[in-house]
């Protein structure tokens, strides 16, 4: 199973409550005094609407959907609300944002919204090939090779101040490509911010700025024992090459969990 | 050039105004009085806003860009408050949608928060494979095959009014296929928004519902004759099947525009 990191490896066997433990999750920056309960009230009602989905898309993993809180007006309202709380509380007087990078594509369900909200500009991280005029490219890499990951490169501003969003951090490659693509385009880097953590991947260690996580992805009983994960995106490994084949059956996947990464 | 219909149609030689003429736009309902004016503003600043790139992603083709937008706050709230504006004065009293439905990826650039500013829930279609728990699946025909869309059967209840959002419209495959699935559902189909229509691609044709468009993908001086277009994204025709391996060529994407539907 050394090939299999993210299936194999176990979430910690205690873990501390999600909904009330910002302390817990170490580096994290603490929100001020005045949001920090409406946040705490926020999160345990954010927290309540995920799905889990066992064996999906493959026997032994549980996938933490996180639809239900789009698919919900107030609880939408509410994950932009508590993102917000988080980003005008966080970095500091006068480090406002300038610039909401949302990673492709669960990244742009949230990344747009909060940039409305706390008056910063959107810019997106796309896969190779897909954005128009002069861009920068970052590689990452996956169990076997390397994606690419790109910004057009007028997209920041030498010396703007930037929040990486995306929906889940799990081995943190993705995140760690968009944070070098920042820097490479001048920005400077106030942090990264997802909606949820699977933890035991130990994705914050690659990133090299303040990690935010809203949620925690985990089981909703504590007394089982499964693995919790979820990969960002399931795009090429679902698909043989040739235009219009069938995707590849889900056996198939079994070695292929870091090719997932991008979402 | 028959194998190459997107490349080969050319738009009509003269065209109306975009951001004047809704009527010259058939089938698409007008505005409410009060906020026309506001609207055709609006469409004004938003218009000029859009880049065009030569040759990309192949030579011949000129690519509308709608990132800009995005990337300045008043532009992204001018966007979402002009989509909003045609949402609330163009369905009828009573018929305020209780779902926007956003196709992957570009229509989550802005489906989340007009559903947010509309009252309504967010709803993604995605891409075969993605979505967790039990799901519909519509094929749309390709070029040289087929592709398709999911939604999650449990997303849309039953007589619940549906907007189907994009950003731009091409060939109109995909956001057929997306109407089906929302009607599978048990939902009632509003109509269809884009950000932008490629007319001369007729797209719209093969929608049973009403569409609406912002704005026209065009290029800015009239002189210009050559074909605009925009597909609504490039992720399959970019790569071969290997995982990790380089996309192909963009000599090799000559004969696969339709391969591009998904978003």
């Amino acid at each position: 199973a050394a090939d299999k990191p993210s299936t194999a490896s176990k979430p910690p066997p205690t873990k501390p409550d999600p909904t009330t433990s910002d302390a817990a999750k170490g580096g994290q920056p603490s929100t001020a005094p005045s949001g920090s309960s409406e946040l705490a009230r926020l999160k345990i009602r954010l927290q309540r609407a995920l799905r889990q989905f066992p064996d999906f898309p493959e026997p032994g993993v549980l996938f933490e959907d996180i639809l239900p809180i789009f698919a919900d007006h107030e609880l939408h309202s509410a994950l932009i609300r508590a993102l917000e709380l988080h980003v005008t509380s966080s970095y500091g007087i006068g480090s406002k944002p300038d610039v909401i990078v949302g990673l492709e594509s669960r990244g742009f369900l949230f990344g747009p919204s909060l940039a409305l909200r706390v008056g910063a500009k959107f810019v997106p991280v796309r896969k190779k090939g897909k954005l128009p005029g002069p861009t920068e490219t970052e590689s990452f890499k996956k169990e076997y090779g390397e994606d690419f990951f790109q910004m057009q490169s007028d997209a920041i501003k030498a010396g703007q101040k930037v929040i990486v969003v995306d929906d889940i951090i799990a081995t943190g490659g993705s995140a760690a490509a968009a944070g070098s693509l920042v820097k490479k385009l001048g920005g400077t880097l106030l942090g990264y911010v997802f909606m949820m953590e699977l933890d035991f991947l130990k994705g914050r260690e690659k990133l090299d700025a303040p990690v935010y996580t809203l949620l925690r992805g985990q089981n909703k009983s504590s007394e089982k024992e499964e693995p919790t994960k979820n990969e960002d995106d399931y795009d090429m490994p679902l698909r043989t090459g040739g235009f219009g084949s069938d995707p590849v059956p889900a056996n198939k996947l079994t070695h292929n969990r870091e090719q997932n990464e991008i979402p």
